[in-house]
């Protein structure tokens, strides 16, 4: 079926059922940024493949809205699909049900599988639209349109041990019945896969890149229940789980434990990681609203942790020393291309011990695809790299020591004013976020804000965010702290791991972007406060040939000069002579 | 009466009327920052003088609650009279709600005068405490305690002509109504005064230092009604009123008025800018909160503001450059007091055409004296000046041309490194805000960031907002901008104007300050969007003789050669010869 059939389709279920308006978001049960092949609905509708949008059909419009980062990547793939691109002014803002309102008339019915709709996103739609007295409706209409649809994934889970994560899962449990007691609240229902990763020391392979297992998890003051597919945990973990007072039940008992929770019970639920069908199974009188006390917790790294981040950072590193120097020596004599290089990449990285994947799709952009900031090279797509411009790679392993994210540029040649000026605004503006002291309390949109001022300066500017936080052998985007201009509430706290990564994008052209990770630290207390500092964990050359030193001040080159000592000093006992000769030339100090 | 005989008294009271808990906040019926003395309840109950606070008494203790700008003034203030200083974590925040909470017990009852306290605050207590059973109840303890009270004002009130305000009456009730009708509304209640002041272009005198004057406002799709104590406008200005729709009312007819609203109205209420009392007496089942739209639209200056506001700003730069050049020429044979100085710089400002007041109390902080941000000199607290450390100067005029709000230090001699650091940091802070360039729908909270990190990579902050709106010929802190840390979601757009004014305060030895006036315009549009920038529009010198210019990069020093270029071609046709080759002396570039 082509994508206009498949719309066509969707439209007569919708007239069967007196449906005005359809809507299919990016989620799956468990409100999952990335999702199993057999909820990526969004690309069966549409073809898009970003990881973030929502389609609304209605009978005569059909449109995905869709954030900054897809804007040239949606507007290619929609082509002749039948759905028109719709460009949100606020990232991650469902600027949808305005439309709805303005669209649809008093009375009209709005459907959707509620499975897919957050629980928070369920409730704010409902609201938005009651004025109007329009209904939202659960009903999946993709099902009985999409032949051969991916079954659910069936891949083993398995428990890791304490010694990596840093603390037994009785300790968390204990941890977050604390916190449920602070709310008053006597259970939490948990559908969110890394949350729960976090809380049992459990991974999988349900999800690409992220190594969580499909499963949900309700847990009381005395009881603590894991849902999860038969036969996915092996006896050995079983019984771990079971010396940790944690029962197991098929992953499909879950709407009867919901059922069966006491009506009496205030139940703590964190309404965007739940979904909206699951949480109108509650009957519960009394719900307490806020985010997974979980998700603080895991964002806060203990020091096993760290330490295995830094081991995972030198392995990363050493892979990606490896492939700058590769890129290098065979740009114009061996046939590259972007497919070709991330595979390359991988291939680096999977010689390291402890690796388990890759932590995303590669985004690998030559010279205008580097201008789509979540760029990811299909074999139409793919481009030749010759030794001409700019070479954009943003890539990640999943190491059993931790998950790492980072983002280099490779020049190749030909580079313009232009190339070099945005690199090293780019450069300063990461360098300038890196290095800030804050005061204790400092949210991420402060740090935003200071990263992007050197491209302020010249009126530049980028529709992401500065950075993210990051999981620990888990997912590559984690909350709840970000750095954005939005005003999330949310402080950066000593342990905690996030992404620094500004850019420039030139439709047409390229796109400049640089990453590292950062560990928030302890910097010093005195008469104004307590303040705190990142400390740099990536470990990876940041090319220097493209700098545009008068753009710089010296404090920036200094910083440079010494990440580049660290970087030196930390990767050359685990490389070849050759591989350490070639890096400390290339991170020798610029003057 | 002491104020521990005070105390006793209102405890007394508490006891025969059932009363757990009183609150005294710190407003009047209008929620205003600075209140008519028949309101200073804080001051007569325990000698406060701030701005700014919330007394709570059980029976068991006594505390004022206020923020970092007053912690010292406060421990002073206190001394003696039964009441504890309570430090305020976060600037205006209603903390003492929590406490209530922990201490009283189930079924308790709170009281406080309700037409004191915000409609915001009156619901917020009220639902917090609701799950204690706490009531709120509505007593005026102060009324029978408090001899020899002062009478409400009885100061005239006048129209303004719409050639100072570039806007008639008619017009803007014409936006007020466009902006009801898009939330649904069919009338709104305005009980803030600088809303009134704004929508009916009226001025009066009854708060010290804000030009407005005690009145209601009731406006609908017919009807535009005034509430004014009868007397205070003469018949011109009754009349022009009438040509303009506007029906005046006495004062203390609003609560009939509110009583008459139709129950089938929706309301549109600002719930911090109305009293609770008033707020009770709505009838209607429907309101509409959110901020008053006047508070917006004033917020926006139109062309003619702006160009009275330069008008404003060198007859304002003329007083300071006197005011600077006098303390030079003066200091050690003059007997110089903060007093006396502050007195002399009113002087100056008075000598202007169209000076109608200072803006509010002058902050005149010799060295120790400083370091208290909102510190204002009392016979007894008043300090001789001497030719040793620094004078902090923080000052403003009310002028028909528009309201003034400028900080300089003045140098006295002996000063230290720490004092030429703490200078020079305070100034590049200052800078970088200033001159920052920034995308359409940028927030106060990321200017604010820009603005602190000079000196946050010192590891030094400071416990006030970086900056606040200012009225035109109005109160001299308005929103609803703001640039502070706190996530408030109002973006700057072109035609505001705004303070920005960085600090170090080191307690016991000096604090330093410097504050200009900036309006928002357009910068450049280009394929990142819209750009902004400030263009300051305060016009005073800015001391040079204590900048570390080793601690400057270029561009702060060229900042500022440009900036004095501007101070000395503007205010030099308005000084003597000998004033302006003072100025021009001192103002001179730095190399």
């Amino acid at each position: 079926m082509t994508y206009k059939e498949k719309l066509a389709a969707i439209r007569e279920l919708m007239r069967q059922n007196g449906i005005d308006a359809y809507i299919i978001p990016s989620a799956d049960p468990h409100i999952s940024e990335y999702v199993p092949d057999h909820y990526k609905c969004l690309h069966f509708a549409s073809g898009f493949t970003g990881s973030a949008g929502t389609i609304v059909i209605t009978h005569d419009f059909a449109g995905l809205w869709t954030d900054f980062r897809y804007f040239v990547q949606a507007t290619e793939q929609l082509e002749g699909t039948g759905y028109d691109l719709v460009k949100l002014k606020v990232q991650h803002s469902p600027e949808y049900i305005a439309w709805l309102y303005s669209k649809l008339n008093n009375g009209a019915v709005v459907a959707c599988n509620q499975k897919l709709l957050s629980a928070y996103l369920g409730d704010l739609i409902t609201e938005e639209l009651s004025d109007k007295d329009i209904k939202l409706k659960d009903y999946d209409l993709l099902a009985p349109v999409w032949e051969n649809r991916p079954a659910l994934p069936e891949n083993p889970a398995f428990l890791i041990d304490a010694q990596f994560t840093g603390e037994t899962v009785s300790s968390k449990l204990a941890r977050l019945r604390e916190a449920l007691k602070s709310y008053k609240a006597d259970s939490t229902l948990i559908s969110s896969l890394d949350d729960i990763a976090w809380l049992l020391n459990i991974r999988g392979g349900d999800v690409s890149y992220n190594p969580v297992v499909l499963s949900f998890v309700i847990v009381d003051h005395e009881k603590a229940s894991l849902f999860i597919e038969n036969g996915k945990l092996n006896d050995t973990d079983l019984s771990k789980l079971a010396n940790e007072s944690v029962q197991v039940f098929a992953y499909n008992e879950i709407e009867n434990a919901i059922s069966e929770i006491p009506a009496e019970h205030t139940v703590f639920i964190d309404p965007k990681r739940n979904c909206y069908a699951l949480y109108k199974l509650l009957k519960t009188t009394s719900i307490v609203k806020n985010i997974n006390p979980t998700t603080h917790f895991k964002a806060v790294k203990n020091a096993t942790e760290v330490e295995h981040m830094r081991t995972a950072m030198v392995k990363d590193g050493v892979a990606m020393t490896r492939f700058m120097k590769w890129i290098e020596e065979n740009l114009g004599k061996t046939h590259i291309t972007e497919l070709s290089a991330s595979k390359q990449l991988a291939d680096f990285r999977a010689e390291q011990d402890g690796f388990a994947g890759v932590s995303f799709n590669t985004i690998g952009g030559y010279n205008a695809h580097g201008a789509l900031p979540h760029y990811a090279a299909t074999t139409e797509s793919d481009s030749e790299i010759v030794a001409d411009g700019l070479f954009l790679v943003d890539s990640g392993g999943q190491y059993h020591y931790g998950t790492t994210d980072i983002t280099r540029m490779v020049p190749l040649g030909n580079n313009t004013e232009e190339h070099k000026q945005d690199y090293t605004l780019v450069l300063k503006a990461m360098i300038e976020g890196s290095a800030t002291i804050y005061p204790k309390g400092t949210r991420g949109y402060q740090i935003d804000a200071i990263c992007r001022k050197p491209l302020w300066d010249y009126a530049i500017n980028y529709g992401h965010g500065t950075g993210h936080g990051i999981g620990f052998y888990l997912n590559v985007h984690e909350g709840p702290q970000v750095l954005n201009p939005t005003s999330v509430e949310i402080s950066l706290e000593t342990g905690m791991i996030t992404s620094i990564e500004p850019g420039i994008y030139r439709p047409g052209k390229h796109g400049v972007r640089i990453e590292n990770l950062v560990l928030t630290i302890a910097q010093t207390e005195n008469e104004f406060g307590e303040f705190y500092a990142f400390e740099t964990l990536t470990l990876a050359l940041i090319d220097t040939t493209l700098i545009k030193k008068e753009l710089l001040e010296s404090r920036h080159i200094a910083w440079l000069n010494n990440y580049h000592q660290q970087v030196v000093e930390k990767l050359t006992p685990h490389l070849t002579a050759e591989e350490s000769a070639w890096l400390k030339e290339k991170a020798k100090p610029i003057i």
